[in-house]
């Protein structure tokens, strides 16, 4: 087994209309994450929920289902998770950041 | 960077078809989630899986594609989150229940 | 409430794509934790997302969409889930492993 590193697992939760300019945000926070170099970045959207408005949100009623929530997640070294935070600070305008320690193991091509 | 706050990830794995009187047990967590102000709660549908039954579930196979793995994810503190374990307690007839301690950041609209 | 006892969360972050042998490698490592009697195992799939390759994977364009990112995930006592890293030691090619400890409270039929 190879050795675990430390790392962090940054989660943020938005919504699939929030934006960024002319763009979903999360395409941005991904697009940014990759700028920076940080390891990865996965999307995943789900099927119901309801954030900070209170307001619920499903896949099963059609009006609503346009702003279904995203979750964007991101593992990287500390001082790489750190370069992305003013750019969800200034954009992030509604939502939830989570960060917590995980022990991490790379597989890559060499 | 807005300063992070201690607060709890509740991860809730059940079944799709898990059933609270005559609506999806998923539907109906979030909802007591939402009636005890909670932060806010993401439902998440998985494409295959298996829990405690043993039995394999995959959205490949349409006659079991009925009862897909479905996570409920809620951030909030703790004293937020023990309000909804006795509902958990009492309705999470099968399924695995997972607390982990998280930083959280906050975004709102002012 | 029931007393939960300390787990392991493994998440394994990989691509659609990657195969073992003739199927899904998400696929062969949702039965390989079946044939070890971990206690269950979920799947999820991304829309988005980057790597270790760093090409941007997205449902929105069709001609990548054939390698979406896909996330196992697997909750257990620390010794179920060590029976399974040889297995994702010998046939994850290029991803990403993450460890985090849990409480955890399963519930069952009796």
């Amino acid at each position: 087994m190879k050795i675990p590193e430390q790392g962090i697992l940054l989660r943020i939760f938005i919504g699939e209309s929030d934006a960024f300019k002319n763009r979903p945000l999360y395409e941005a926070i991904v697009q940014q994450a990759r700028s920076l170099n940080l390891a990865g970045a996965t999307v995943f959207k789900g099927i119901m929920g309801f954030g900070a408005d209170s307001r619920m949100h499903s896949a099963k009623f059609l009006r609503l289902s346009e702003d279904l929530p995203i979750l964007v997640e991101i593992v990287d070294a500390q001082e790489k998770i750190d370069l992305l935070i003013p750019f969800l600070d200034e954009n992030v305008k509604e939502g939830l950041i989570t960060m917590e320690k995980v022990k991490v193991i790379k597989y890559r091509h060499s």
